[in-house]
């Protein structure tokens, strides 16, 4: 690697430049035959989602056009799959919806304008290589919040299987809604639904066997089996068409107008970005996590590497192209970069390929789903979304640990039942409380010597040496602020209650920090036991620990030593 | 102790069924010196502080009534001298000013109203046990928002000072407002201000040793020492009376009207109580914390203790107490709790007998306070707060952590840039982030024997023992959802640059707790390091996280074994 400084920072903030360079024929065909497969999948899934956004049609079309030019360009996956996905699209329509508009301009620029605003908040994070924040959104949070997404989005779609209208954001306020309608439900719809649903849920399991047993070779198969939606569209929309069943109550996509994605500009009102910015930041927190977990999921499979903070550039700008181009927020979807992967995608160009598809679309096939069912759309929306509903998690974290549980059973309920933002939000802050409760409670252990080595473990739990002059206690977590006072009291208490005692020694194993308040602490007992006659001493104190240790008057001040060793301690100190 | 258990409880929530047991002659005189002395500071505290928090002079004696036998019956401390204290004084002025209310009537129910709210807060977190929430106002940011705060009321009193009109509730507010209106500064007020507060400064440090050359005893003259603002506020307010300066632009206290507390409602409109919560709930922590912090030092001299669960509720009740008789939010006082452990207060009945006394001085010394200076009260603010004013703070966080350092710093300039309540709140934001961040990213060292011993420690600062096919990381923290990741990253990044290994012996004696995500995060990493032959062991695993590590299926997949301790695992895998 013998290029200026200058084109090495140019190629990591634009992944582009370095995998073209080693483009070829090759490369070309899988890329395509990716992309043509992914284009058919995409299609019904723009659509829908547009719609499970509050969004007219086309603006998942436009979302899935120069939003993937921009991934390719920026993006380091080889196989992620950009474009609507459900639960930003849910998360987009409960943003809009909080701003309580009405016409359909407004809503198009709101949606635009979150797009956009997300956009700048992933591209500036990834600039300033912020990536790391996503970890504070625990596995069992995010499962819990895409489980309950997944159920408000099925749940949100029934209406269009039923062919009444309701609404609402949480899972109270939608069957509350849908119950009141159920009444003036549409047969032909009710039919339609019903039978794109069964179909599309059959397709999963029954059609690729069917392919099978037809002699189709198996990859083929699989990939054929992914065009049901297609399918379901084509024959409903015929169907419809053919008796003219949206005079009969089926409610249809209808005009949809034709031609290349307009040029849109995103509103730049303080108000509105004020008002937009908490969900805008949440979409892209949830945008992110979702996507970089598919393309880290991918790339292990082929040995190849993500680089989160690049992930936020080429995320950042996809959304910032999704606003400018007529769409709304986008990211990787997880079933199509599937497709994409098993497909056989080498490259982000796949992705502009997709895209080359999806314009061909716009341009050319939208008289053709005049006649679309929206209750078909619903049935690909619930069908997909049915798979990201996973209760096993539930069960798994009350094995494991209650926390953990009380977290995810926590984000679930306050997703369903105060919707998409008050649950991610709750899951975030309730897991960080949780974490933070307990490390302000920490497990102190008192060790003895195991007999016949050098080994110190818990009397309670092992066979083991003690003398009674001598107490070590194990601190079990980082002294900080949380539970400075903890250990001071904690001492304190197991000082007074006892035979005479000479000697404690903190055995400093698992602290890993002392911040200032714990310092504060550490010499307010140097000086209470000391009024005690009894004297304090530290053991395997960690570098970074001691390091800053020594640069206080603690150490000085400290009635006894630091022994490099809980053995050392112990041989020094049994008497 | 063979009581019943009813009467047990009764004793924990009401301490005085306890100590008034004990109660005789010899208590009531040590108690009745102490409030003594205690009165007489707290009448011109309580009419500064209120004039402070932009009150009526009376609400700062109405506040230092009811509220000390609320505190008497329910608090724990002997020593706590309860009543309007300068910051909470400076939070209520700050919290009033967000609503914007002018006329008088509905700012005193504005104050009274944020004293309910903040002893609902503070009585319902002491039954729920919630006192360890204070904890996570780390030392660096409790200092560094007292030392700012400090300055803030200092210089919002400059006004009474020069006699002219200014306001704000930031640095730049106060003394850009101050600036503007210098011209118009009144001759006589600025001289009796400047001879008021060059005369508290003196006290402070000239008047007792003048006190012990005319004889007095040590104790005693230290005790007349702090009666110095009470001749100053004598000696001005005569002088002001005589030469009839209040009409010559020099503004006094006026008429305060004499009599009982009246008995005042808090409102209970849903709007205030919102517009008041936050700033109620800070209020009730920051002076939850100072009050405690008080009594704990007092209390440890004389080996009491505090229960800092009980003390919640004994400022609670305070609080509610102020709201119905007129006052406004109080909490324990530093240097008035000094004080009255210094003159020997013996039980929470000095507190009683204070309340007498103030109550006596509302009866009868109104009157005399009409020519009373606000300048001279003004004095004795500004001398009370910059005691409070400490810079070194910031030296010693410097020296010892750049974490602290960043979050004393930033308590400092955003209270004095931007208020108190976000000075307070970024204060906890900025410690609890710092320490989340600092645990995201772990230390982890690569350890090896120490020779001769069964010790290890890092390679880097230690003289160790290694094997060239065993690694041995020691993981310095938790590993929770925050760090989940980076140890998978970290181990597959350690393992593929270097010779051929076959064993990598993760040490966790260092690891406190293993949550779902870390699991997750454990199982990816022993399937991707068996899939390069490299076998993952555990050592030195805690009794409370192995306990949990049994109820997952890891232990069962793991490819290697968990050694009890890391010199076991070295002595069966080096070979």
């Amino acid at each position: 690697m013998n290029m200026k400084p200058n084109r090495d920072a140019l190629m990591r903030y634009m992944p582009i430049l370095d995998w073209s360079r080693r483009y070829d024929r090759d490369t070309f065909v899988s890329d395509a035959v990716a992309a043509l497969i992914v284009t058919i999948m995409l299609i019904p899934q723009s659509l829908a989602y547009a719609l499970l956004a509050g969004l007219p049609a086309e603006m998942g079309l436009y979302a899935s056009i120069l939003p993937l030019f921009a991934y390719a360009v920026f993006g380091t996956s080889r196989a992620l799959a950009v474009g609507p996905v459900a639960v930003v699209s849910l998360m987009t329509a409960a943003a809009i919806a909080n701003l309580g508009l009405t016409d359909a301009a407004s809503i198009a620029l709101a949606a635009g304008t979150l797009a956009f605003i997300s956009g700048v908040i992933l591209t500036v994070m990834g600039v300033f290589r912020l990536g790391f924040l996503a970890n504070f959104l625990s596995h069992p949070v995010i499962a819990g919040f895409i489980t309950a997404s997944g159920l408000l989005i099925a749940a949100s779609q029934l209406k269009h299987i039923f062919g009444i209208d309701a609404h609402g954001h949480t899972l109270p306020q939608i069957l509350g809604s849908l119950l009141r309608g159920l009444g003036g439900f549409s047969f032909f719809t009710l039919v339609i639904g019903v039978s794109a649903t069964a179909f599309l849920f059959w397709v999963r399991k029954g059609f690729k066997p069917l392919l099978l047993s037809l002699g189709l070779k198996p990859r083929l198969a699989e990939l054929v089996a992914k065009a049901g939606p297609v399918l379901a569209v084509a024959v409903t929309t015929l169907f419809v068409w053919l008796f003219s069943l949206d005079q009969y109550g089926v409610r249809v996509v209808g005009d949809v107008p034709s031609g290349m994605p307009p040029l849109t500009m995103p509103s730049f009102s303080p108000n509105l970005w004020n008002e937009l910015f908490i969900s805008a930041l949440l979409i892209s927190i949830i945008g992110f996590v979702e996507s970089v977990s598919v393309a880290q999921t991918l790339a292990a499979k082929k040995r190849q590497r993500i680089v989160p903070d690049q992930e936020l550039i080429g995320l950042g700008t996809s959304n910032i192209a999704a606003a400018v181009s007529g769409g709304y927020p986008v990211t990787g979807g997880f079933s199509r970069s599937v497709v994409n992967y098993d497909a056989g995608a080498a490259t982000p160009a796949a992705g502009a390929f997709t895209a080359i598809g999806i314009l061909l679309a716009a341009l050319l096939l939208t008289p053709l789903i005049y006649f679309l069912p929206k209750a078909t759309l619903a049935a690909t929306i619930i069908v997909a979304v049915l798979s990201l509903v996973d209760f096993s998690l539930l069960k798994r974290a009350w094995g494991y640990s209650k926390v953990d549980f009380a977290a995810v059973t926590a984000t679930i309920l306050l997703t369903l039942g105060f919707g998409v933002e008050v649950g991610v939000s709750a899951g975030v802050l309730i897991s960080i409380g949780l974490h933070l409760y307990s490390t302000s409670r920490p497990h102190v252990a008192e060790v003895g010597l195991v007999p016949g080595t050098q080994h110190f473990r818990n009397i309670h739990r092992h066979n083991v040496e003690t003398v009674p002059h001598l107490v070590t206690l194990r601190v079990d977590e980082s002294l900080y602020f949380a539970n400075a006072h903890f250990l001071e009291d904690y001492v304190s208490e197991r000082v007074v209650c006892d035979e005479p005692l000479s000697d404690v020694v903190l055995m400093f194993s698992a602290v890993n920090e002392v911040d200032l308040s714990a310092l504060e602490s550490l010499e307010a007992l140097n000086l209470k036991l000391k009024d005690m006659s009894i004297t304090l001493h530290l053991s395997e104190v960690k570098g970074p620990v001691m390091d800053r240790l020594k640069r206080s008057h603690f150490l000085a001040e400290m009635t006894g030593q630091v022994y490099l060793s809980q053995f050392d301690a112990w041989a020094a100190l049994k008497g």
